[in-house]
């Protein structure tokens, strides 16, 4: 089958989503019966376009690895789509899913919510790696999804493309989570990876993991569990039929971890991780993220540098536990198009 | 949607299947629109029923908990089906699902080879958690049922319920496999672990193992790497496309293993396991199962006791591991109801 598709946002997730269906498609076409048609890019720095013909992979990876604008992909043809604001274009173009791919914003959600909406509406299929809609409104997005009989798919949000929600859907269905928890921050697992392992300062460690690219200069969001909240608060409200918002959970950085922490319970055979868990007691959803002392023997404390990893306390399987990445371009782009095949095999019966 | 499902074979795997059923009958229901009716039991030990109207779940678990014979269901009335061979009983009933529960075979896998192609062959889907005719018979039993329209499907051969098959196809769907490796062999691992962290002998380390019920009185098919083995030929099979036998692969069991070594080991930063691993090279499939030295940051070093893992080492997500449950009454009855979900989610389209 062939689906058309549009991006909103074609930054590093878009740009990895786009080199695996280009490096992919022969393998994609012949082994899962899955084809896409490209119809409409809208980016804010980079340009737009809108081209119901098909809109050519390559061309547009080559554009970008040019650094140029993807309106030079019409090579001095005119335009009309360059101005065009994306909701003008996610209702003009007739995509059958919408990947939604701009910035996240955790305090407001926006201008992410609109542009989901804004494709419900108009009867397309949304996935999404943006954290923002996911974790302030998921359930009024999956209610508008359902009730045009749409799928809203955002496994990127958590883990990247390390499946979470496609995993528990297809392998765990059945079972009653008592207890979610995880490590969902790369940034900080490395760094305290390092000050452990590599006896080195939070200021030293935070600086190599700014080098390396998993840190950004302003650390604020990783450091001080925001980005591990807002992934709580979504597991919260996918899986334990919550509705809560970042508010609702507590939350503690690893700001306030000295190394002599980190050293005194790594002699009494303990390691600092900053832990999300949320289960729900008494009807009410308990979500909290803060650094916590594991024993060497629980599978979360092996999880080291910028890997991610949840272990889901479920009331037949027991525990079981997912360790992947959760960051990168290709990892991340990979979320898309697992979304995207998910609906594929829904679509395709 | 209700399914009429026939076991076959009802040890301790049929009943932790049953007694899912029974506890969780209105949660599957109401939540995931599955319901089940119960119209043939056969098991060579405890007899067996054929009832198209339904044999009632709860009345069975109480004659298995109280040790009497499954015949007894009909309180003296007579049952045509006592003394009915399996094979007829399979063509006779009229499941849409078989499970098949017989013991594993490993060098015939056999009589349940037989039961399941005469469940194929009269239109019955098929799950089993048996790994003998899925080590052996896998790509024969697969075609049979693709040439039929029917599912095959094998969850609990590996890991027991913890999900394997299910977490490649739906969440991993489009990667290209580098290389599986894993600990699939509880009792082993429960041993090296014992053997490293309360410094046990072997011996002492194996008694534990069989006092607790994790080792079988002959231990030979764990500590020798049979059993690791087959679920290797499995995933080769499965994953790789490949069509080995256990006679493929190399093998080597911890008996070899001496507790020197695993301090040793363990000196260096290192820690044994019984690692089975499959790659294909040059259209080859090279399985093995063997002891390894793995460094404390591998995340399959981390798997204590009888937990088993698997990492997937993928083409574009990289390494995915996922570690739980690889044995047990509930966790491989949830193995028998996973597959079953699977089927309904696809036939319920």
């Amino acid at each position: 089958m062939k689906y058309k598709i549009g991006l909103v946002g074609c930054g590093t997730v878009g740009k990895g989503f786009l080199e695996i269906l280009e490096k992919k498609r022969e393998y994609f076409k012949e082994k899962l019966d899955f084809e896409v048609k490209l119809v409409a890019i809208n980016d804010k720095l980079k340009g737009s376009l809108l081209i119901p013909e098909g809109i050519e992979v390559k061309k547009i990876l080559l554009l970008l690895e040019q650094g140029k604008k993807i309106d030079e992909y019409l090579e001095g043809k005119s335009n009309e789509a360059r101005q065009m604001d994306p909701l003008e274009m996610i209702e003009k173009c007739e995509a059958d899913i919408i990947a939604e791919l701009t910035y996240t914003d955790i305090k407001t959600a926006e201008p992410a919510t609109s542009y989901i909406k804004k494709a419900l509406q108009t009867g397309k299929h949304v996935v999404t790696s943006n954290k923002g809609p996911a974790a302030l409104y998921y359930r009024e997005l999956k209610k508008l999804a359902q009730e045009k009989n749409l799928f809203f798919r955002i496994e990127g949000t958590v883990m990247s493309g390390t499946p979470v929600f496609s995993l528990f859907d297809n392998g765990m269905a059945g079972n009653n989570i008592k207890e979610i928890k995880g490590i969902l921050n790369g940034t900080t697992n490395f760094i305290l990876s390092k000050m452990e392992t590599e006896n080195m300062d939070y200021e030293d460690a935070l600086g190599l993991a700014q080098k390396l690219g998993y840190a950004e200069a302003d650390p604020t969001a990783d450091v001080e569990g925001y980005d591990a909240l807002a992934k709580i608060v979504i597991l919260s409200n996918v899986f334990l039929e919550g509705n809560i918002k970042p508010s609702d959970a507590k939350r503690e950085g690893i700001t306030s971890l000295s190394k002599q922490d980190i050293l005194t319970a790594k002699k009494e055979g303990y390691r600092y991780k900053l832990i999300a868990s949320t289960k729900k007691e008494n009807e009410q959803i308990r979500a909290s993220v803060s650094p916590q002392k594991l024993p060497l023997s629980n599978p979360l404390a092996g999880v080291m540098d910028a890997n991610n990893a949840l272990t889901f306390n479920l009331d037949l399987l027991g525990k079981v536990t997912i360790q992947g990445p959760g960051a990168g371009k290709t990892e991340t782009g990979y979320s898309i198009l697992t979304d995207m095949l998910t609906i594929h095999r829904h679509l395709a019966k």
